[in-house]
């Protein structure tokens, strides 16, 4: 089934709004304005972002408010607290059909490779991409390298591998940390091929990012 | 679906008699006459309270005197004893459908975040809410921040960060422990967005706490 | 469904035969006469008790032998052997839906309170209690704590913490180890509430430990 | 329903031929004529055997020459390696649908009584012992004792404990390894009760072993 | 149901691409040229392979350019990234009905024998090889000794039982690595029986590979 990706794209570039640090950070990025969802959709609206991305709590709570702004809907399927300190996982607490229901036009999830539970999540992210493709709805992916093992990894290396990882497993937009020279930046890009990267803190995306 | 909440508010304030102690502590809280489910039942109803929160077990064997008193009940679905002396897990006993035999109210879950099994507790829970919304059922959260990773964080913060917690998964009403001034509660309020917070061991919540 | 307990009593009394220690100690118990099932039938059917409990392998091949007898059958659940030196487990080997092919009256299902385990042990439990009562099955619970954490309990605290659990999730009848004074056995059925107790190793219950 | 051992007694013995140590230890106890399972498939043809013991493999792979062979098949349906130094786990590797298909007279399963995984393996079992026993088809079990907590036992008494062991949890043939006197084994043969015993490493058995 | 080798085979031999290093190794090993999937699909076309191997990514993404090239899809289900330093898992990442659907001609998967998590791959292989050939469809194994248990093993030795192991769980074709001499190859293609055998890193194979 085609996947649905034209609602996220203007003109081949994505701007998308993150709002899902609230569980894993708390409020403590939170002022007395953002931290009211309400303040985050009316920013999205107005920067005529291409999505917002929410935990489900706030996809459901704030459903009345997202459905009147348009913006698409990004819902984050997994989530987990920084207060754990063992090796990195954050696992699934919403299914592709929940975030159907709450009229998602995209649903994301975290990988943490090279985490001792690198396994658990591949293994969840990929009944995730096979129930979402279809019905042909987008699947973005947060590749970050985490645990133990990646320390001695350099950040350049990492964020190709990312890029490259979220080809593999079938994912249509992944979400990098920007790390090394523009030259990186463009072998992480080929290293996606067909599927496209977005990253992470970033403005809007030029034109090769999405090559 | 809409959510059933109006069962357990009255003017928008909630007051519930907690009672599922007894898989956790055993019956060193109780004396000779609280040990007795009929007497809570009693209470609850005297007090005009809004929900009694009870193990499966105690919602099947006093169903008929848990009826009779038209308190609403709040099932608590997942227990533990406080026997084991590891990071701290409560797995789910009762299932949704079987509360809803039981005729709940609304269920109940603890998760215990910064646990080893933070990750457990959220996934089952996620299913839970999923579950429970689908008919329209309240899902109330408990959420104690508890395990080695948690000592070192201030009670003010692991409040508010519960607060948080409970917006994000999904919850309608969370359960918290007060810390720290009024201004930390209100900030924990507002964390907590269209969620409502009920404060653990207090009285008559006041409408600030639903705001 | 109303719960079928009146198989297993009379006049509100219990005695029940367990013959399901070959597989936690092997034959070491037995001698050249009871270990022969059939041997015990005898007994069982004699003494008139109100049920033998066996594992399913004794309960599928002396099935025409059970029958014949006319003694209720309690099928235990789960079962271990006491080789394994760890933090004990006792894992589902019988469905219920197994046990009632086989002709239960009841089913039982051991828990170690306090193992690391636990946790696995009172999940498997949830789904059994709400299988059977579904279609009205006595379920009994033997709750022993065990393991490294419960070694500085007193005897009493966990005879009594034994019994509340048992009322907590959803239990008919509670088989406990007698400790401490009738006094503390009074006060252990008390915590019980609606929920029967047996004695491990006792003989014909007075009606006092059914209150 | 009645379980179908006809096709693997004659006159009450049973001589099954193994020939499935090939996934456990490779190919090292094989030399160039029985490395091919076509002629292990010959000597239980000529031999008379009342089964031939293979993994799902060599079931499929050489199942036109084992139907005409007219053996029974005894389908191994799990297996490791050992390779692997930690406690012993035996994984199911072939339904018991799938051993169905393949015309499977009996299934067998392996369990390392005494392991730290012993519970995992109880559990698999057990819902293997149910679906075979829906359809009539034989449960052959092997149990071994085997992990660090065994290590101090008399062989003997492991031995009669396997035996019991198989008794209870519905099998309806125990293999078992030879330990002890005579007399050891006529007690592990009445240990085992209904349950047949068959000898690892024998020849046909005598009539006292099935008694 | 027969297993549909043929488009596998030209002559009884096979020569199949590989191309799902990208998951393990990241873009390492690929240049600006092959770091194309569509370059590798081309090699493949004009080189007349008897398929080509892809992670799920790759063969949606590029499905029709596949399809164009009539080079047969090799869809391997399982991976993991080599950053992670435990012991080895590579958990399923795709199914076998989403493979079919992808229009993969066969199924791969890896296990790596030895290892701690060796049980939980042969358990996953178990169900898809069930799966796989239900519907005809063959299924490739890469079995590679790894973990710290075989560290004291030949890898002629372990060459051989990666064989011998292929053939027992129902592959019809492994990969396998070339060790020894001419003989020790001999042995391990007598030891996989009817399973065939492709080696890794070679090129077309020599019939004796496939009797």
């Amino acid at each position: 089934m085609k996947i649905k990706l034209n609602k996220l794209l203007t003109k081949n570039k994505a701007l998308f709004l993150a709002y899902d640090q609230g569980l894993e950070h708390g409020p403590t990025d939170f002022n007395q304005n953002n931290v009211d969802p309400n303040s985050i959709i009316e920013i999205a609206k107005k920067g005529k972002f291409n999505g917002i991305i929410f935990q489900k709590g706030l996809a459901e709570k704030y459903q009345k408010e997202i459905r009147a702004s348009k913006v698409p809907l990004i819902l984050k399927l997994n989530g987990n607290t920084n207060l754990s300190k063992g090796e990195p996982i954050s696992p699934q607490i919403c299914s592709v059909e929940e975030a159907i229901k709450l009229g998602a036009s995209a649903v994301g999830y975290t990988i943490y490779i090279g985490s001792k539970h690198e396994n658990e999540m591949l293994s969840e992210f990929g009944k995730i991409e096979e129930e979402a493709h279809k019905v042909g709805l987008p699947v973005i992916v947060w590749i970050y390298p985490r645990g133990k093992s990646v320390k001695s990894k350099s950040k350049k290396e990492l964020m190709v591998r990312a890029a490259r990882t979220g080809l593999e497993i079938g994912a249509d937009i992944i979400k990098i940390r920007l790390s090394g020279t523009q030259k990186d930046l463009i072998w992480a890009v080929k290293s996606a091929g067909k599927t496209r990267i977005v990253i992470a803190g970033g403005t809007k995306q030029n034109e090769k990012e999405f090559l």
